[in-house]
């Protein structure tokens, strides 16, 4: 029995987020069917965690056991032409046995994405949360500061979901403002490349339900002016998910990579 | 009456191209519908030129008469809450009487992209050609040298169109290779980050019938290694279109921009 690590990218538009339910179409039952087609296993998948519906992933991990004999190139090539084209195998490799997608993953990087053009940018709408008023990243950025580190996220975190603990690790967390420079290179300036993105960067040992889009829905707040820097601190402090901003849409979020040990 | 200047972008994905066709769903089509909707007056709009199905524009130009005492920045803002998702209005302007979208342009940007990662980038497939065999950016460069100035580029254009001439004149042509900078920065080397664009930029003062993927289609051919670079040279003083690489697909092809004198 062979112990597979497959890295994996999708558009999470047009799934109904990462895990099984019954009638829906998920990115799991899709990675699921398609291993099924191939290797003719009933293979049941763990993931480094789940994704919400809409959110997307560049570097998802996936970890499986399997009986199939086919090297790992030919199993990404076939996986590739099987799946749909809003799912991409984009590594597969062997794995120890005691590797566990979920809990062996030490850290996690998110990425949150504002179009913040005066005219959202089509060819963003898809992964990206508009927001025509300009957002100030510098102050952005100095509340952020204020969430990084060991603390008890629970102000960030949306009911449902079931925890030990809501303490969790920020170890980065930075807010950026970036050109869409390879689009626009060599255009003419204010011919239709105003437009301008926020990323909002996050790398934790874990994450809370909903806790990148409430933590970007807060900086949000910040950026705009309506609320002073130090606010994010006293959210944080109060440990009440009501106190912190909106959570930002679903759309604007991509899971960028799971590090391993 | 005014005459005005409207710059616009459109993801071409869904569209039958721009120009009005009956029972299709046309750019054109959709910006004039929406004219009527908020002035009432039946406006014939004149664009820079036509793109094909599947063409997509970042800054596409048009002109039109009107009527309407609307201020540009309300007519701005009441077309983009009109218009589906696929297409933003950038800019609008006052024009003198005189200006016209189509005979005033003197010089127009495309530009081709290549999606030349091993696998294809999910996120790219509506706007890129995905060819998986590494290629050669610098001897598509050279090659491409040889098309820049003013040349008859009878052996690119498709049949079709009826030209009073073939001549034109090309005053840049670059080809580059992009890492997706902005999606990865910061992400871990070799994980999912591998994806590379190629884009092939060209400006004219005019382009025939599929001149930029005919061009694409033939650089190509020096890319992966198929034909020589001279080759190039030998196809544009055929004068015929079959000696011509393959006309590359529709999604890959971007009008950036027009300039105006």
């Amino acid at each position: 029995m062979r112990n597979l690590k497959l890295t994996l990218a999708y558009d999470g538009t047009d799934f109904c987020g990462w895990q099984v339910q019954p009638g829906q179409r998920t990115v799991q039952a899709t990675v699921e069917q398609t291993l099924h087609t191939i290797t003719g296993e009933e293979i049941r998948v763990v993931a480094s965690g789940r994704t919400d519906s809409g959110v997307h992933a560049f570097g998802q991990v996936i970890s499986f056991p399997t009986d199939s004999k086919l090297p790992v190139e030919s199993l990404l090539r076939a996986m590739n032409a099987e799946l749909p084209e809003d799912v991409r195998i984009q590594k597969i490799e062997e794995a120890p046995a005691d590797f566990h997608a979920l809990r062996s993953a030490v850290c996690k990087r998110y990425r949150y994405t504002i179009d913040n053009g005066r005219v959202d940018d089509l060819f963003d709408r898809r992964v990206a949360w508009h927001i025509p008023v300009p957002l100030d990243v510098e102050a952005m950025q100095r509340a952020a500061n204020l969430l990084i580190g060991r603390h008890d996220f629970s102000s960030f975190e949306s009911v449902g979901a079931e925890r030990a603990s809501s303490v969790r690790t920020i170890s980065a967390l930075a807010v950026s403002r970036c050109q869409r420079v390879e689009r626009w290179q060599g255009g003419q300036p204010g011919q239709g490349g105003e437009g301008e993105l926020v990323n909002i960067e996050i790398e934790a040992d874990g994450f809370l339900y909903n806790m990148v889009r409430a933590i970007a829905g807060t900086l949000v707040e910040v950026g705009r002016g309506a609320k002073r820097e130090a606010w994010v601190g006293e959210v944080l402090q109060a440990l009440d998910r009501k106190q912190a901003g909106m959570t930002a849409p679903a759309q604007g979020l991509t899971l960028v990579w799971v590090r391993y040990e």
